[in-house]
């Protein structure tokens, strides 16, 4: 038995937390964090072999198609703009209409543009194992990741009993937790960061949004008609706007009857700051991250970014992120990077614009 | 009786302290430390009144006389270009003949061109007094500037006795001193600054370098048949790159036999690096200096300039200078200013000529 995949790719972003190399029309995933690849570039070369470009969706916003499209080659259908950002679930809802009406038997895998994964087929690997289970059982399967800290900022999956070798039923899902529960979790070792990654049929994931999300279900049901038809941008322009603002973990997740959970064999970072970019770069003797033209005299423990034409210099610093872009530069505490957002938000505040 | 009054000011400087907004071709005098002035044209409105444009000769270097002339209105041939660094000897020298050429009875004030000194009426009442003492007597006379800390950095002046109100006779010159010798000469209260700005009739300047520096005043006499010829500038460059490179300090100074000192009544800052731009412009409340577009969030004790199209961002960080212009961008410690010549010097060692 042979089975139909397909990759949903969503690359959103408001391009806030990687500011000045991010901006509103050139967000995360369109960076390079890693040396020499963008984030989009390498979460595509991490799709499967067996998973094409036909078979390959990527769903941004309307702002950074443009951008999108000089990095990465699928074909025009593929690429889905969003009118306006309306969280996960109407974003997976149309995906999932889309690759319905192009090929009704397949099963979908939807994964974030901006995490850095290592190594592919390890990935590779547990993204198969998934989507072959998925496609037997019509199940819904997430990717878990091991934690490595107490953190905050994630989703948690506690894990139910292994159904196959590192694949287990989920007994619940948590949502983003406080410190010390985090770390009762991180104690138990039965809980998983939640990947943000999903496998599922789309019959199956359509059949949950009609259930679960009945008003996604209608909105979605309008478009149905129009897709890989010359009307599609015009009525999605339309319907998707008022699509119910709703993330797919709240709106479906949460209330499925079975859900299950392959334990990640590969690393996973999810870029969350600037301070990705020493994890993912060399360090000099100092334990200075240094890219582009920078020149350095007595700096230790800085992050320096100057991947623009002209120079930087840091003299007798510490514990630095800088970012120097063509147009701005920042200047940042390590540490305080989470901030950045709170900087962006004051730039919108003064009404500057072009620094968006 | 009249006395005809020249000042003579002294604008070379190899652009390297105030990197990268200075340059070898924009050195620190042609940029603002003040508000709305740059420091060559705030020392040309502080000229006497009864010195005007055709008493007033810019000494300066090849590289820096396209900048220096948009930025200041005076005859062209009273903007001499040294085709080569010579320090101060042969630049009073050069510019005491030209003038003692134009005009054989006049006296001339020497001054430095990257000095702040405030309030202009003061200075004016002390030069004044210094240069009519100076024409009466045919002397030699400095002003001294009253140290505020036990410098380092400066030559001091031991005062002798009152001659007139505020006029000493000199007991003696002393080179930079070590940090307990500049405390003991703080403590003392007899001593002062050596502030750079001399006052001379000219023959009396020219009779010196005659008899302590024999072959600068034999390679001044060379040039003095072409002054405000066609070929001045031919013969300057063929001569002056031969001339004893020597200060009119120790050329000169260090044997003359009698030498007067006025004491400042006026405000005296010589701009020695970054650190002055603090001193210089408004503050706001976490003490941050903020010139240029410059977004603050949670930043203390900051020098943050930013004088170019674009943004600069600071971001929870203190005890920085941050300057950014077009094309570079210097992030310092604050207290480790005096090393951007180093960082300048690995630049030129790096070869990044289009940064020096």
């Amino acid at each position: 038995m042979t089975y139909k995949n397909y990759c949903v790719i969503m690359a959103g972003g408001s391009g806030q937390r990687f500011w000045p190399a991010s901006r509103k029309a050139l967000p995360k995933q369109l960076l390079s964090i890693e040396p020499n690849v963008t984030l989009i570039q390498a979460t595509l070369a991490r799709v499967p072999k067996n998973v094409g470009p036909e078979q390959t969706l990527i769903v941004t916003n309307a702002s950074q198609v443009e951008a999108l499209k000089l990095q990465v080659d699928l074909p025009d259908e593929n690429i889905i703009a969003e009118p306006a950002g309306r969280d996960t679930a109407p974003c997976i809802g149309l995906a999932a209409k889309i690759i319905n009406h192009r090929a009704p038997d397949a099963t979908m895998a939807v994964m974030a543009a901006d995490h850095v994964i290592t190594p592919t087929h390890l990935f590779q690997a547990d993204l198969s194992q998934a989507m072959e289970f998925a496609a037997r059982k019509d199940a819904i399967v997430t990717l878990g990741i091991q934690p490595t800290e107490a953190a905050t900022g994630y989703g948690y999956i506690h894990l139910g009993e292994e159904v196959e070798s590192s694949l287990h039923r989920i007994s619940a899902f948590h949502e983003k937790p406080a410190k010390s529960q985090a770390q009762q979790y991180l104690a138990a070792g039965d809980y998983l960061w939640n990947s943000g990654i999903f496998i599922w049929p789309c019959q199956r994931i359509l059949a949950e949004i009609d259930r679960h999300i009945p008003d996604l279900a209608q909105g979605l049901d309008l478009l149905a008609p129009v897709i890989d038809t010359q009307e599609f941008g015009e009525h999605l322009e339309d319907i998707f706007p008022r699509l119910p603002k709703i993330s797919i973990d709240v709106g479906v997740l949460e209330h499925a009857a079975e859900i299950y959970c392959v334990k990640a064999s590969f690393d996973w970072d999810d870029v969350g700051s600037l301070a990705a970019l020493a994890r993912h770069n060399k360090q000099d003797a100092l334990q200075n991250t240094v890219l582009g033209e920078v020149v350095v005299v007595d700096a230790k423990h800085c992050i320096a970014d100057n991947r623009a034409e002209g120079l930087l210099a840091l003299l007798g610093v510490e514990d630095l992120i800088v970012v120097r872009t063509a147009d701005a530069v920042l200047v940042a505490k390590r540490g305080q990077e989470e901030k950045v957002k709170e900087l962006v938000q004051k730039l919108e505040a003064e009404a500057k614009d072009s620094y968006l």
